[in-house]
């Protein structure tokens, strides 16, 4: 990689520059070809850097903003008037080419209001999509829409496709990712309207599109690349997460009912710790905002220092293999097609 | 429980009469007030249950039918072709009274437009709904629609909380059960025209309505029960039982990674075969079909004599319980109310 510069929104999250300023300061640590930009209050990262006690860093800059975005604020309130905000400046900075990335732990409909506003979609992107990594048996499944947007036309699916592909390929190597169109069953009776139109506009795109997907296949399937509507990739998304913590909850309850099993725990401890290593949610921190003239990332707002440093390394890795130009220039080939066909 | 009458499609199913014949008897052999009907190949499960070799039952009867519904076949033409079939005339028995419920593990589609035909939808319904009960910390939580829908108002919507809270009070007693519109986000900025709508129906529909939830609040929150469009509905279900899976998965491999681990596994085992049988999906087997004229369960394709009981179970307590007639009676009063405003 080569050296790369993010900025950092470190008032952003539930917990602020105590957490932004720990994972940017542990993520230098571990990282040579990085520079980070704390952005917020000056006073109150430099307090938090004296607390941490680290030695100055040369990679690491702070960058004064006078304002905060509130997590339940609305996004166009938060665009007229926090023009200052740690948020706003971290993604200016991008724009200015200071930077190469941004992130920010902050209210998601902010953030996506104010980086689309201030770097604005690629040409032939309508709309700007969220996407995440979620565990497979394969390994890793990208899925997008995870909640930008509610409604979407066939069109917009077919750019999320390709977003999510080109994603696969820059940062997994995968020549051809397979795209998967997530539906409520494989028979092509299924399923609405939106859906089979989208399903018919994904077989004559030229990507290695399987057909329709359920949502046991994100985690169990082939596929590489889920797309569907914001609405229902949320859904999606927030249901892992429930799952996930219920079986935790039960794994614990089950361990911790009496002195017996609770020896059993013991024994099983190395092993316990390892599966709840694999299934840790830190571990998955980070969502990017694709589509736009820009990388920016979303941590997750309950994110700690470890699993905001999740949400700095594919910043890193997305900015480091220019995932927007390749968009941008995938994208291009779409046009390019339709326009002679 | 009084002495009920259950009817099930012996040939539905991956594995047909094998696996219903198993189910049948032994649950004849845990409950002493109920009957049950194989309905399907009279030769095929008279040979079914010589092979089972079980002692004769009064409580256990054969009905013929000559034909069997594809697992894909269309349900139109279901409809049309088989009115042999085992699915439609376990359905069939229902409407002549002989049975108080059928179940069947069939195709979904054909089972949902048989039963619809049979049996007609309740007055004040207009569409039936899937329904099926999600693991909680709290318990469990009723979640509908799960695929009969793909697209719904918020008429149909009110109708699933209307139907969602008869049940959740019938079968568990709940007084007045919490009810949840599943959306993107808490604030009410968020979501789609039809949820937004469906919001303020329920806001004023006298149902204990919570509000908006979330993915993880299925299984998490304090909600008992989940209402939402049958293809996000669909999604959500099918993403649980795809993260079930993948969590078990990681737990068979971290626990088979070398001989030490094994051991561990060993020392852990009393408390992981809880675990196991914690999450095991098969205790979920079974979704009712609401709104009908008569209580109709489907059965997972897939599953076994164990799984297949748990279905039989859920028959059993909603036709005890009548859950059809409260359904109708719960509507009447929202029908009164609309025509009273």
């Amino acid at each position: 990689m080569t050296n790369l510069t993010v900025s950092l929104d470190a008032m952003g999250g539930d917990f602020g520059v105590e957490v932004v300023a720990k994972a940017a300061v542990d993520y230098l640590e571990e990282h040579q070809d990085i520079s980070l930009i704390l952005v917020g209050n000056q006073q109150e990262i430099t307090a938090e850097l004296n607390r941490l006690n680290t030695k100055p860093y040369e990679r690491l800059k702070i960058h004064h903003a006078s304002q905060k975005v509130d997590m339940d604020e609305p996004p166009s309130q938060a665009l007229r008037n926090k023009k200052d905000s740690s948020m706003r400046v971290a993604i200016d900075l991008v724009k200015a080419g200071v930077a190469d990335a941004a992130i920010s732990a902050g209210n998601t409909g902010a953030l996506m209001a104010t980086a689309r506003y201030v770097l604005k979609t690629l040409p032939g992107i309508d709309r700007p999509a969220i996407t995440s990594t979620m565990p497979s048996m394969h390994g890793k499944t990208y899925m997008l829409d995870l909640g930008a947007n509610v409604g979407c036309s066939s069109q917009h699916l077919l750019q999320f496709a390709v977003m999510g592909s080109v994603l696969a390929n820059a940062i997994d190597e995968i020549k051809f990712p397979k795209v998967g169109l997530l539906n409520v069953g494989e028979e092509e009776i299924k399923g609405n309207e939106q859906v089979k139109e989208a399903h018919e506009v994904l077989r004559q795109s030229g990507l290695n599109y399987i057909g329709y997907v359920e949502g046991d296949d994100i985690f169990c399937g082939e596929v590489e690349v889920v797309v569907c509507d914001g609405f229902v990739g949320n859904v999606s998304l927030k249901t892992s997460e429930g799952v996930a913590k219920i079986v935790a909850h039960y794994a614990r309850e089950e361990f911790s009912r009496n002195i017996l099993t609770k020896l059993c725990g013991l024994f099983a401890l190395p092993v316990l710790k390892a599966f709840k290593k694999r299934i840790d949610p830190r571990r998955y921190n980070g969502a990017s905002l694709l589509g736009l003239r820009g990388v920016v990332v979303k941590s997750h707002g309950g994110a700690d220092a470890y699993s905001f440093q999740h949400a700095i390394e594919i910043a890193h890795v997305e900015a480091s293999q220019q995932v927007p130009k390749k968009i941008e220039s995938r994208i291009e080939e779409f046009l390019t097609q339709d326009n002679a066909a």
